[in-house]
C-alpha cells in the first residue's frame, strides 16, 4: 500500500513517512515543496515529489497518479502570515482534495485541528481565528465529498518522543500530543477501514494506538 | 418587500440602500458595524441592525428575520489584511449565508469579485491571490445552497458617477464600473426572477440595467 505524504517536511510529515517506510508493509511517497528536501526521505528509501502546493491542482493529481492513499498534513501553523493560512491550510488542502478525485485516490486521511467547529471559530481569539476558519472549511470541503475520508483533530502539538498511547475519540478532553504519536495514529489509520468517514480528536492518553483506533 | 443590506456602510451598500429607500416600493435594512455608521441610513428613511460580522450566526439570522431578501456586499477589499480577509469576505460570507437559512429567507444576491474561479485563484498575484480565495469559496458556499441566489461579479470599481448603462453576461471582457452602476444592478435584481440562480460579470457597457438583466 503506497501512500502519498503531502507536507511530508514537517514535523509529523517527517515522522510519519518513517513509520511508514519502516512497516515493511507500506510505502510512502513524500510530496515536498523543493528539491533539496529530498534528502531525508531518499535515505528512508521512500519515494518523492516536488510540487508547490500554491500550484495547479493537477500537478498534485500528478504526484497522486498510483498511490493508495493521501495523508494531508501540509500546513503553515496558526503563526504564519494569514496569507499562508488562505492559501495553504486551506485552498492547498481543498486543491489535494481535489486532486485526489482526478486521481482516483478514495482514501484521504486529513491532519486537521483540535477542534475546527463553528463555536471554535467563534471563541477563538483575534489572531488565531483565520486558521481555525480555514481548517474548518478543508474538513466541510472534505466531508461533503464521496471520499473515504479521516479527519484527525490532534491536541496542542509537542516535539516530545512519542509513546504510543493515546486517548481518542469524537470528542476528548482537551490535552497535549507529541507530534510523533500523531504521526503513529495516522500510520494506524491508512490501515485501518474502521476509520473511515469518521473523524476524532487524539491526545496522549493510557490506551495504545491499536485498540484507540479500533473503538473509533 | 425588504432587503437586508448587509455591509451597507461600504459605498456600493450606500447607494443601494439609497436605490431601495428612493424606488417607494421597496425598504432597506442596513446591518451596519457601529451606532455611529447610522445616521445616513435614518436620513433616508431606513431601518438599521448593529451586528457584527465577526460575530455569532445568530445575530445576523436576527437582523435577517422579516427580510424578503438579503444582499452581502461587505468585504474587506483586497487590500486590508489577510485575517479580515479570511473572517470577513469568506466566514462573514458564509455565517450570513447560514443565517438567511435560518430566517428562512430565500432571496440571497452575493456582491463577488469579477472572477473567482480556481483559474483566477492560479493567476492572481501573490498578494492579491488570497482574496479571490475567499470569494471562491464564499460564492461555491453559496451555489451548493438552495437559496434563490444571484451571484453579481463586477469589473474594476470606481468612484464615477454611475450612468445606468451597462454590459452583463456569463462572461464579458474585463472593464470598470461604477460602484453606483453595481449598487444599481443589485437592486434591478432584488425584484427580478430571472436572475435567480445565475451568476454574471458586470461592466460598464452601451445596455441600461433593466434590459441587461432581462437577458441574463
Amino acid at each position: 500500500m503506497k501512500t502519498l505524504v503531502v507536507g511530508a517536511n514537517g514535523q509529523i510529515g517527517k515522522h510519519l513517512v518513517k513509520f511508514i517506510q519502516n512497516s515493511g508493509s507500506h510505502t510512502a511517497k513524500a510530496m515536498i515543496r523543493s528539491k533539496e528536501q529530498a534528502g531525508y526521505f531518499e535515505e528512508l528509501g521512500a519515494e518523492t515529489a516536488v510540487v508547490d502546493l500554491e500550484g495547479e491542482i493537477e500537478d498534485i493529481a500528478k504526484a497522486a497518479e498510483g498511490v493508495d492513499a493521501i495523508v494531508f498534513t501540509a500546513g503553515s501553523g496558526p503563526h504564519t502570515g494569514k496569507d499562508k493560512t488562505i492559501m495553504v491550510d486551506l485552498d492547498g488542502a481543498v486543491k489535494t482534495i481535489e486532486a485526489a478525485k482526478i486521481a482516483n485516490v478514495k482514501r484521504f486521511i486529513m491532519v486537521s485541528s483540535f477542534d475546527t467547529s463553528r463555536q471554535a471559530i467563534q471563541s477563538a481569539p483575534p489572531g488565531f481565528a483565520p486558521y481555525v476558519v480555514a481548517k474548518h472549511y478543508a474538513d466541510e470541503w472534505l466531508r461533503r465529498t464521496d471520499l473515504e475520508y479521516t479527519i484527525v483533530h490532534p491536541g496542542a502539538l509537542t516535539n516530545d518522543a512519542g509513546t504510543g498511547q493515546v486517548e481518542a475519540a469524537v470528542e476528548v478532553e482537551r490535552g497535549s500530543v507529541p507530534r510523533e504519536d500523531v504521526a503513529n495514529v495516522i500510520f494506524g489509520c491508512i490501515g485501518s477501514a474502521t476509520t473511515i468517514g469518521k473523524e476524532f480528536q487524539v491526545v496522549s492518553g493510557p490506551t495504545s494506538i491499536r485498540e484507540a483506533l479500533q473503538k473509533i
